[in-house]
């Protein structure tokens, strides 16, 4: 689909992740007046919104280790309450968008998704396909779902980006959190820590060490992920982008088509 | 599916439909708790659970007359609001749900449904199948759906179990609303209404004659609807009940298999 932009706000950016079901209504709700300001602007510009859980389905995907699977009894109630806890970050977010403008839609993967360890392996998307020829803004989000082999398993938002751009044929991916983008060693740690702008197939296997080293930077407990998986949506001539939700303005920059602003991951 | 009962939770029950986007907090609470005494007392008592929207959906539907379908720029805005609307109450419902100690789960239509006409075409319904062996307890709702003719229309709780009931073969719905039954006059107008126990072949005709006529009790605005969707049922060897509840324990005890608590349509 032309024009399709794939968002991902990061679970991080709009909760706090030190407290247990807190969201940070602040960001949620300027990134939705960016968010409505770009469409607004640039009116041919479809957009899927996928947003991480942070603080809210954390806790209880911990308590019943849901990214395991089924594995007992208590399993079940780990389910129900990983649902219920991502569902209710959801509304919030649904809600702040919808008073910004915008004409946003729930779509719980819960509801049409089948996986196989943690990899969607069917989603019913007609109806999200026809609701983008409206117009419409979908939102999704990281959730528990049936998985084949493990009983249930928690797809991350990143695999549902993954998955979604390659079936609406999407080709660009933004993914917006609270770092300036991938940096060579931790900015926290190291004041000379340096923002990589480009991760390519020439640097990808350094990068991926520094990543993956002591000094690495896996502070938000995902970055390798999200640089492997969207590495992976190089191949099919994806462009995605890490930038700082922390930072005014620099999301509707980047939905204006902007790019340059935090790391780059292309072919 | 063996032991299947669809059970109905009427919005005029668990929302108080003089004021907008409100609920009864103490019915749906009580109403959890049968619901939760019901399936720990009959174990393999599996259950769907399909609620009104009541004062939610309400403002949004007749504002925008989403009904009608997209008829104009503004229906995208309705078709957001209404979906809004009815996910809010939904949340409600499963929290307290989960709070009575259910493994409950919200399956949204919008995200998975395909409906033409106001009548469900496809749904995708193999994450629900596969929670229900689990004996999770799937919650739906009436929502506001993409349609195939009239680009969205609005599915009724009792088209949504109609259709669930044919395909996960259930041979029992419980509807459960705020009035004893189906009564031959208006109860409210002429004290010597007389509740109908059963709604069969025999009397069907007469009866829909009592709910369209000037002295019907359509007070809920769907009484007619409701017993011809479920009059259809009866053809598939479907019976179905309409009860209180406002009386306490009448919900638990019909789920726990009693009859006779309200008016039963049946062959």
């Amino acid at each position: 689909m032309e024009n399709l932009i794939l968002l991902k706000l990061g679970g991080s950016l709009i909760t706090d992740k030190t407290k247990p079901f807190t969201t940070r209504p602040d960001v949620i709700k300027r990134l939705a007046g960016e968010i409505y300001e770009a469409r607004q602007e640039k009116e041919k510009l479809k957009l899927i919104i996928g947003h991480g859980g942070g603080s809210f389905p954390h806790k209880p995907a911990k308590d019943y280790r849901t990214d395991l699977g089924v594995i007992d009894k208590e399993s079940f109630k780990g389910i129900a309450a990983v649902q219920d806890a991502a569902a209710n970050l959801n509304r919030i977010v649904v809600d702040s968008l919808i008073e910004a403008g915008e004409n946003a839609i729930s779509f719980n993967p819960s509801s049409s998704v089948i996986a196989e360890e943690s990899i969607i392996k069917h989603w019913y998307l007609e109806p999200m396909k026809m609701m983008l020829r409206y117009n419409l803004l979908p939102v999704v989000y990281g959730d528990v779902v049936i998985d084949v082999r493990r009983g249930c398993s928690i797809i991350s938002t990143e695999e549902i980006l993954n998955f979604l751009s390659r079936d609406l044929d999407s080709k660009r991916i933004i993914l917006v959190g609270i770092t300036d983008g991938v940096f060579d060693k931790d900015p926290n740690k190291y004041p000379d820590a340096k923002l990589i702008p480009e991760i390519n197939p020439k640097n990808y296997l350094q990068v991926r060490e520094y990543l993956g080293g002591s000094a690495g930077i896996d502070i938000t407990g995902g970055m390798l992920h999200k640089v492997d998986q969207m590495f992976v949506l190089t191949k099919f001539g994806i462009e995605s982008e890490i930038i700082n939700g922390e930072k005014e303005g620099f999301l509707k920059r980047a939905l204006l088509g902007e790019r340059g602003l935090g790391t780059v991951i292309k072919a």
